[in-house]
Order: structure tokens, then sequence, then C-alpha cells
């Protein structure tokens, strides 16, 4: 799996004309590579000398010897949009060939696009629309899908759309047929909150962008459905939530983010699913907005997040 | 599995002449049994005209309806070792028995006698006898049982005796059996601080006391072996520990505490193991020292904490 | 400071239709007296004397010798209005009155009227009434009072009233007055979700029902204004939240419950405020849950949670 | 207040036999000076083009405008004594003033020479000890001076000198003269495990390197003596402890680490004080190790933690 959101070229963002020019020309810079000596000099001097001042930087060496080398800067540029696109073709040529780097430049500015899907549970989308209108994302809301009717007037409240698409018994195809006319081209991220529909393959591939999912427990444990019952079963004490990327192999994808609360022997499995709904909603409202601000990186079937 | 030890009753503890008359004459009672009206009343009616007084009392209730009734009660009654005896038998034929009581009293100021396995890492063994020198258990350990002779320094230094019970390769019926000789009749618990001997069944068996171990994960999430290395293939952000009571089934007994840490991409195996020490240590002294109080009931294969 | 609420009795609400026959015959009891041999055995065997069957039962005793008896209980009593109410008197006179208790029955089908005084943050209110409509707050919240319009929209998308009351400069006499007629007799509980004027002593005399505030701080730390910034001045690396019962005396009432975030020094005042927000709205929700379903006992300026 | 340790320069480090080529080869850097463009270039340009390879890098600006600078690097550069000497001083020279910075470099295969100021408690001794045995401190424990002689076994059994060095009423000044001859110029930090004297103003000048103690309370909340008794007092539900700096004004020197624990009303004074010592302990231990790894830089009376 990659992450194969095709980003804005930060001359783009610069040219639009809503986001004010100081924001707007910070550049977040993502890159893996194999680590060797030089990648960090080789960068920093190159963006120092395109006039670019470094806001922050973090990296990580996979292994002190044959690792690989991950790598996240926000650095501030301020320049047109045809030079800024003139910019990042030098870095290609110039850093990124011959360090052998997968890269990706996003301007801060310009929020990731994102559509939520979801079917009845309204706890963790409930929080994060209200998340996306505290403006506490980075990210642009622009739809909510859902198999279900239910949660139409909640979402409306937010003045954002909501489109009903049934998945009916054997109607799987159909409705990921009508999904995809809605979400591909249009967004950079679609987030599952709480959708109790499994997604294709075939889907997957087709959209083509980054889904991340929330699992009702502390993967690996439990995976699979319901958790809170069989965590009681077992007498666990303490019971949790993963947010994850979703990849073909179910409840297997890159972990982003998990957390775990106490429970006891006094919570009947209602009182499980009442407290894990708060832990449910907090993972992956982090998760989200991690990915929105790019710190978060693959590495195989796991992540760095910076 | 049930709960085993027999323990001294009340009354021979307040015979011996070693602990003050005031904290001898406190007495836990657990009880568990099909819930019903009148339990509660029939318990604290028959204390309180035999002359005790209730100093705390914890309850639950598994089902609102057909469930199982759990308590444990700590109440002050000075009496004799005659007295204290003839007060148990009425205990039971009053209220045991007519409403189908597992019971059990234990004397407030006699603490478990301990026994401890450890091979050789010397966290969770070291961090114990910290604990009993500092007398927060409720403990007396009276010896340290190895199939190694690593940690025997150690050990002397807070004047315990430390027997070295190898386990060569074919080797382990016999060390069971020098194990049980060491260990049957003279100990309440035996607490496994890092052994990585599996025990028989046989040796359960023989055994017949309650056995803690301490597991380096959070199950059921990495049962077995290497779970911090297997915690970082998967990209866990959490890795954890459980304490537990053995049973015949590998890592599979009843949970009595776990708990977990934030781990990052940064730290390799190496230093999840560091870090997993720590709460290795605490995990396990939690579980011993809710034990050596009464305060662990079963329930299947569940526990109750109160 | 006492808590006032004039319970209903269990009676009014086993006649009211509304609630099914099964839970509203669960009556709550809170007891608090000076502790003395025989307590729990005369509540128990009452109760059970009476057809109660006890549902749970937590008590604890603030010192071995001469200390404070602190009792919650849920017992199953169906009884239509006039017997309930006959019983109530009989546990007072045969049980109150003997062990000079402070007592009160509250039946568990009935929900605490609540009212919520905000200014302009959102994150608590909208947080207890996403809660309030799942139902998990055992409260009827009837009311919203706001010295500013701002959250009126949002209240309102609840179908909740919502009442404008400014404080103009020197207008504060006036705004109380009109408070009190808004709630004064019609709530159990005044819940204050970021509500930014100081009551005064008169308004809670004259309210005289529980008001519980959350602070945006780890009180003792940071009393007072701008938490958030001095927290940072001071280089704390934990900032927290905590919810109180409101006395005359600012910030200093007894503490429900409080919680705390690690923090670094990458945060600047705005990212904690914002952190701060996720942990204000939980620890503000966990206090009004405990306190809707009376588990919060006062000792003095504390308080004992059960 | 300044960081005063004169560090060994890497080359000394690289010249002792004792460490293997490679690790001694590991150098770390603390970079602080005001903000501007162009730093982290010029510092990763000099290391590549030095030789060096840098391992892992953080850095930190305190504000967008006219903040501050920090950064920690750690580079592996392998030279001999005279050439890592005339590599520190070119950085200096070519680095160092043009960006107006305070820095230091320190060879990472060299540890912190310790020494440790005790009363009577245990709990924080013991467990620095044990860890300094596990070799997780890089830290080279060489003195534990106390004023009492309770502890002096435990530190013997650890292969440790133990200095009593009491400090009668009015006899603080030899005292201090006693442990300035003990301590000076032999160590690179003093950690104080519940020592209960308070250092002079002149002793900590004479002493000139860093003194980090622990306190038994969640600062600044309930700063001086007895923080379990008043928190109790007070009915907070969390209390916790904090590693800082000792400066001369006490309880008061920059915050290195905190963490809480949570307790309720069951627990008395002595039941916090002593699950206390388990936050203390753990709080230190993390203060002690993040110092030694050059992890904690200055910034007034704040801390950046790497």
């Amino acid at each position: 799996m990659e992450l194969t959101t095709t980003p804005p070229t930060a001359a783009e963002s610069v040219a639009s004309g809503s986001a004010g020019p100081r924001v707007s020309a910070v550049t977040r810079l993502l890159i893996s590579c194999p680590d060797r000596p030089g990648i960090v000099a080789a960068v920093s001097r190159f963006l120092h000398e395109s006039g670019a001042n470094i806001v922050s930087s973090d990296q990580h060496t996979t292994d002190p010897r044959g690792g690989s080398f991950f790598m996240r800067m926000e650095f501030h540029l301020p320049l047109d949009r045809a030079a800024h696109a003139a910019f990042e073709q030098r870095f290609g040529n110039e850093v990124g060939v011959p360090f052998e780097m997968g890269w990706q430049m996003w301007p801060a500015a310009t929020p990731k696009r994102v559509a939520v899907l979801v079917s009845r549970y309204d706890h963790c989308l409930l929080d994060i629309l209200w998340r996306h209108r505290r403006e506490e994302l980075e990210a642009d809301v622009g739809l909510v899908i859902s198999n279900h009717p239910d949660r139409k007037a909640d979402v409306e409240a937010f003045g954002l759309a909501y489109e009903h698409v049934p998945v009916p018994k054997g109607g799987k195809p159909e409705a990921e047929d009508r999904m995809i006319e809605l979400l591909a081209g249009r967004f950079d991220l679609v987030i599952l909150a709480r959708y109790m529909q499994i997604l294709s393959a075939d889907f997957l591939d087709r959209l083509a962008i980054p889904v991340i999912n929330i699992h009702h427990s502390f993967l690996p444990a439990f995976a699979g459905a319901g958790p809170y019952q069989r965590a009681r079963e077992q007498g666990v004490k303490l019971v949790g939530a993963t947010a994850h990327y979703v990849t073909p192999e179910l409840d297997a994808g890159p972990i982003i983010e998990q957390d775990v609360m106490r429970v006891t022997h006094r919570g009947d499995a209602a009182t499980l699913e009442r407290l894990g709904a708060d832990i449910e909603r907090t993972v992956f409202a982090r998760a989200v907005k991690w990915h929105c601000e790019d710190r978060v990186l693959l590495h195989g079937n796991t992540t760095i997040v910076f």
C-alpha cells in the first residue's frame, strides 16, 4: 500500500487567493529512502539555498545499518505558482533522484478533502464533524455517505451533504459503484466513522486514496465483531480502540493510533460499549488529525508517526 | 480452578501471640453464591448479633436475574481461639449452608506465606522483595526457587532462602518433584516472577494452591513468547503486561490485572523490553498485593477484584 | 454546603406511569452518619424485612475510630405510591433517627432535572447534550441559559430551550434575579459548562440546589483565569481539569473529579487550550453523570465518590 | 542557571580505550541560539563536510518570529583525539560564533558521573541503583552521600561507596563543606533521591553542576512539606510527583518531568504516601535518564525535553 493521494502542488496552493500569503507559504515535505550519509545535509542545503527556512524537522532511521530513513520537514518559502513548481522539479532532480527518495510536498494551507462513511452509530461521526467545525483538523469535510438514512439530520445540521447509499443483500457491487462515482477524484482521504460494511479490494483499488478505519478493539486482540462482549467473557481489565489504514485484509492494515480504558467486573457489555464510544472517538480523531497534518508515514505494514 | 488455599482459622490467628490484639481481630470474609434476596441482610445480621463490627464491604452481582453474588467484608471481632472457631462453624451452619455459599474467612493479621519462582530476569523479583521488605504486601515471602543460580546473591541480600532447582532437558518431572517437596503444605501462594518453564498440570494439581504469573504482553494479544518483537513487527502503539492465575492451559488463566505503556516507532525490540520491565513489575506487584489482601475472587475464567 | 435537592419520593416515581414498573422499583439510598457498630446490619435488616432486595452497596468509613460513615445502596422494592411513602417514613423513624443519619432516597427511574449555564465555548455544552441525547446521563436537561446568544442554534438543534440572559456591566443582580425565575423549583441540578460569570453567594443561596462547575485547570494549581498560559510559563509537563461543586469561595468547592493530559514544550498556549477542551469535557461529563447517579456524597469540603 | 557541566571532549572519549570504536564515535550536539534562517542547513552541511553522519535530530523553535532555537543532534564521526578536538574548534568558529550559539558536544560513550544524596527513604535510591546496575541510565554512579547512616548496607550491596555526612543542628555549613570536598570536580550531576535537607545557594554555586530533585507532589500544587496529607484534606482526585533542577528558590526550578496517580476517598495519607513512592521513583528515574542522555535543554525557567 502506498499513500497515493496526489497532492496539489504547493504552487497551486500559493496561487489560490483564499489563504493568506503567510500561511500558504509553508510547505510540508515527506521523505522515505534507504538510509545513507548526507541526506539531512543535502535536503537542508537545497532548501536553504532555495531561500526556504526550515520551521520544524523530524527524522527516523529504522536500523543503524541498512535501514530506511524517514523525514518530515516544514519549511517556509514564499514563491508564486510557477516558481514553486520549478522548485519542486529541481528538488526531485537534485535531491530526490540521487538519494532514491519517495517524496511528496504538500502546502500546509491546503486542507485535505475528506469524505466520511458511516452506518448508524453517531459518536465518531459527530466528534469529527464538531472538530471540523472548530477547525481543529486541517480537513475539508465535503460529504458524508451512509448505508442508512439515520444520521441525515445530524449531518445536515452541520451544513454538510449526506448521501444515502444503501447496501441491500447482494447489492454491494452497485453500492460501491455509486460510492466511486461520489468519491473518485474529489477527495484526498476517506474515513470510516463506524461504517459496518466491508469494503472490497476492488473498491479500494479504484478509490486509490487512503482510507482510515476505527476498530472498536485493541488490535490484534479481538479483531472482528463483538469485541466488548468477547473482552468481557475473557475478563480483560482494559479494552481499547485502534485506528488503522484499510487494506484488503480485514482489520489488519497499518496501525496509526491506539488507546485503552480500564474496565472492571462491574461493567456489562453494554457499559463497555458506552465507555468504548469515548475511546473510539478520541483515537479516531487523533488518527485523522495526524494524517491530515501529514504526520503519518508508511513503513511496510507499520507506521511512523511524527 | 478453585482458590484452594486452606486459610488458618481466624481463631488460630487470634491465638498467635505475635500480632497485637487489635489487628488480629479483623477478619476477612469472602462469599460467592447464587444471587437471591436477603444475603446481605443475613450476613450482616449474623455478624452484628455475634458482636462483629463491619469495617468495609464490597459486593457484586453478575446479572440482575439469575446471576451470581460475590462479597468481600472486613469485620472486627475480638474473640479467643475457641470462640472464633465456634463462630465460624455457626456462620457456616446458619448462613453458609442456607444460601449455598462458597465462603472463606481469613484473619487480616496473618500474611499469606509466599514462595517465588524465577529464572534469570531480576526486575519482577527485586520489586517484590523490596515491597516485601517495606511491608507493603501482607505477604511473608519464605523461599525463592530458581532454575538458574544467577539471582542467589540478590535474594540472600534480603535475608531470604534461595533454592536452585535446575530443569535439565528431560528432567522436568524430577525438578517438579523437588519443588513439591519444597513447597507443599508450607505456602499459601506461589508467584512466578518471570519463571520461563511451563508448569505441568500434574504439578499444579499436586501444589494445590493458587499460582500467579506475569505475562509480558497484553493478553490475549501476543500470547506466548517474544511479544515485544511481535508487537513491534505489527506496529502496535501500546504494549502491556498481564498478571493471571496459572491454569494448565498456557497463558489462558483468569486475568487479575493488566496495564499498558505507549510505544512509538523509535523503540526497537530491546527498548520495548526495557520499558516493558517497568510495566511488568508494576502489574505483577499489584496482582500479588491484591491477592494477599483477599481482594480477588474467581468467577469462571474471570476475576472479581474488590 | 449541603446537597439540598428535595428528591421526589420513590413513591411519586412509582406512581408516574411513564417508566416501566421494573426500573421504577429501584431506589437509591444515601446515608451519612457517625460511625458505630450495627449500621449495615440495621439498614440491611430493615430493607430485607420490608421486602427489598439489595442490588448494590458501597460504604466508606473515614477513620477507624470516631470517623464518619457513608453508604450508597440500590435496592429493588416494588410498592405503590402510598406504601412507598410509608416505607420511607418508617425507615426514618426506625433506622435514620436512632443512628443520627442524614439520609435520602431517590427513585432510580427519575432522572435529575438539569439546567445548563454556558457562555461562548461549545465543547462542554455539546458533549453534555450529545450524552443527554444518547441517554447516557440519567438527566433530563430542560433548559440552557447563556449570557451570550452564540450557542442558540446549537442548543435548539437538540430540541432544547435556550434563554439569553445577558449580564451587562452592573447588571448582575437583575441577571441573577431572572435566572432564579427560570430555575427556582424547576431543577435538581445546575451545571456550568464554561460559564464565565461568577455567581454571587446570594444567588447560590436562593438557588438552593447543587451547582457543578468545570474549571480548566488541575486545582489547586492555577486556580483563577488563564491557566493554560500560566502552565506554559511554569513549564509544567501535565495540565488538567477539575469538576467541583460551586461554593461562594471561588474555585474552592468540593472536588468531584479531575484528570490531566501530558503536554510538551511544543504546545503553545492555544494548543494547550485546544487539547484542554478534550479533558475538560471528559471530566465534566463524568462528574455530571456521577452526580445524577447519586454517586457523590459530601464530606466537609471533600467528596466520597462511589 | 546554566547547565555548567564541562563535558569531556569527544576526542577524550574516542581516545579512551575501554569503549569500542563504534559507540564512542557517536557525539551528541546540543544547541540553543536566536532563531533565524539557515541554522539547520549550516549545521548539517558542516557535519556532512566533516565526514559525520547524522543519526538523529530534534529541533524546536519557541516562537514563529523572534523566538529561540533549540536542537539536539546525534552524529557518527570516527576521529582520533586530536582530530576531534580540531573538529570541535572549527565547529565553534565556523558555526557556533556566526549564529551566536550556546552549544556543547558530549561523547555518547561517556556516561555522566553521578553522585546521589539521600536521607532515609529507600524507594528512589534503590530504583536508581538497580537501573544503574542494569545499565539503563548512561550514568556512572560513583558515590552516595546521606545525612543518615540507614541506607549504608543497601548501597554497599550494590558495590558502591556510602558517605555519611550528618547535618546536626547548626552544622549545615560544615556539612556542605564536606560535601563539596567529596563532590567538586568529580561529578557531572548530583541527584537528590529524597534528600530532606535544603541546599544553600552558596553550596549550589560552589558545586557548579546540575542538581536534580524529586518533589513528592505535582508542583506547583502542594509545594513544600506534607503534600500527601494536604492533598487528602483538599480532596484532590490525583496526586503526583515532579522532578526538577534545583535552584536557590525552593521547589521552583525548571521542571523536567511530572506524573500523577489516581486516588480516591479510600486512601488515607499513609496509603497515598505508599502509592506516591511508586510515582516518585518512576518520575525521578525518567528525569535522570533523560538528563544523562543529554535530552534536557534549559529555556529560562522551563525545559525542552527531546
